[in-house]
């Protein structure tokens, strides 16, 4: 690398800041909250060869990092203040630091979000095992008392969606398979094509966030997949869930693929069910909310999705049932494709 | 490892929030900060293998990890309120979980300070490489316009220091002898065990930090150094300094192993200006704030020292010079001692 870490700093991670009184350089930055507002925090670490691929792009790399941040702001309705960024890093070019830094900043800018501090340091590599790591510690504030938190789900209130689900999980088993060699047929390429952005670009849905409080009762953002992900809301909120899979919203390209492979719907549902990288809301609202969130979506310009309704706890663990008017009993049983491999 | 992350970080990093809003368990944490103030913030990432060593005691490196951010809060004259923790944990026990957590949350109670939220990760490891990160970020509060910044030093002001300076850098030298497997005379030893909690247990000085608002002009914590630390007001200042090297403030176990090994007194220095890991604070006031600094120091219970003076810049770059009254010209040369290794 040869560069110290002053000069990594300086050259690549200092940006004059938008909103904060004081960025990078001191022992602490500095940064106001709107009066009567709460800060909200949130922390996110990234390891390379568990959560990226070690030659993943740098400026995909550098987007990424700090989406998946914005994405948990958003998801308890906090408008994004700054961000601190702590780097473990390798021997990387500067053009590497270039790259991911663009990413990084372009979007950080698209949100007016500074960059006010963080800490560079040199990893510990071996041979296989580069040794980047990443820690991105997002903040953001709320009115006071109007965080959309987990645990405020009612028995009764419609589930909703934003987006479309299972993009980024359909991606990241294609690119797997291209990557241990494998060539891909023309559709799956085609859908590959289609779905990469999704799975290396999120874009983290803090509009419509903010726009869902006093509407949403509760709300989280989906990144290991809606089946896993929901629960925690009903842990917190105390409460059971059904799930309409045939309300999923799926996108066309990943409809397409499964159209085009003649593989049951279902198929596609696992990639929206179980799959990760989401970073969609997920937010119960009131019945009476429905015309409400008809005209928000129009006015965020977000897709949203009623796709089930939350009911009373049965047992001592959350449950979730699946739901569908395709299956003979109108059941549809998660372990069906539990560890199934759709493109094994 | 076996543990799930939710159950890591139900057993040993979940503890009910003293003064946020909510903790730890959904998107983001909400704490308030006072009206009228500032979100001072800070972050640290430690890596195994270069910032601490593979089997140093769990307990001290949890204590540690949040003592420098706290370190740099209270160089900022701000008040802990929380932080984030990450860590990428290689196969670790649970016995080690319990004694890290025990050695953070030990500290965070002691300054009121809430953990309240982060992340937990398996890390990529290899035989050489254990592969444990840490990241801290911390936040604090300080009253608008009252943080000390590196950039607030004037002409004619005075430099202070807290407590005394090169025991950690002192205790590292020794421990790396004793390590490689080396024999320690009997005063090293004794050295050793005077000055290790100094390297391994640092104590930030959070009350003296706030004390100094209003009083202090410009101010920073010696984590690598007084000496390479002080240019970094100096930059922000625009000044140049003067050190009294016969000031500085040595520890009776430093003064006593460089009396018992005949060396002379500058060997002591090169451990106070050069060494690492002080976590003092060191801060610039008037000259007429001398007595109040003498109150304030008894009120703490901190002791503070005179080092140095402010002066004119003289060139391009930040200047240090350092007088002493055993020097025959009265000036030391700081090229004199780098790279001399006091151990070998």
């Amino acid at each position: 690398m040869g560069m110290h870490e002053f000069q990594i700093i300086q050259s690549y991670f200092t940006s004059p800041p938008l909103r904060a009184d004081l960025g990078v350089g001191d022992d602490c930055a500095l940064f106001r909250v709107t009066q009567g507002h709460q800060c909200a925090v949130t922390s996110d670490m990234l390891v390379a060869g568990r959560h990226f691929f070690w030659d993943v792009d740098a400026r995909t790399l550098g987007h990424k990092a700090l989406a998946v941040n914005l994405s948990d702001l958003a998801a308890m309705g906090a408008e994004p203040l700054g961000f601190t960024l702590s780097l473990a890093l390798p021997a990387v070019s500067e053009a590497w630091l270039a790259d991911f830094s663009g990413g990084l900043l372009n979007l950080a800018r698209e949100f007016n979000c500074d960059l006010i501090g963080g800490d560079t340091t040199k990893s510990v590599a071996s041979l296989e095992h580069n040794g980047l790591v990443i820690n991105i510690t997002a903040f953001g504030q709320v009115p006071a008392g109007a965080a959309i938190r987990r645990d405020g789900a009612r028995v009764g209130d419609d589930v909703w969606v934003s987006g479309t689900l299972g993009d980024a999980a359909c991606a990241l088993a294609l690119l797997l398979r291209e990557r241990s060699g494998e060539v891909l047929s023309v559709a799956e390429a085609l859908a590959l094509t289609a779905l990469r952005p999704r799975l290396e670009c999120p874009m983290p849905r803090v509009a419509l966030g903010a726009a869902l409080r006093g509407v949403a009762s509760s709300m989280l953002d989906l990144s290991d997949g809606l089946a896993g992900d929901v629960r925690h809301v009903l842990q917190a909120s105390n409460a059971d869930v059904e799930i309409d899979c045939d309300a999923l919203p799926l996108s066309s390209p990943l409809k397409n693929l499964n159209l085009e492979q003649e593989c049951p719907l279902w198929h596609a549902w696992r990639d929206a069910l179980t799959g990760g990288d989401d970073y969609e809301l997920c937010f119960t609202a009131p019945v009476t909310q429905r015309d409400v969130l008809a005209a928000l979506s129009i006015h965020v310009g977000v897709p949203l999705t009623r796709v089930g309704r939350v009911v009373e706890r049965e047992g001592e663990a959350p449950n979730v049932l699946w739901r569908s008017e395709n299956s003979p009993e109108g059941l549809v049983h998660m372990s069906e494709w539990r560890g199934y491999n759709h493109f094994s």
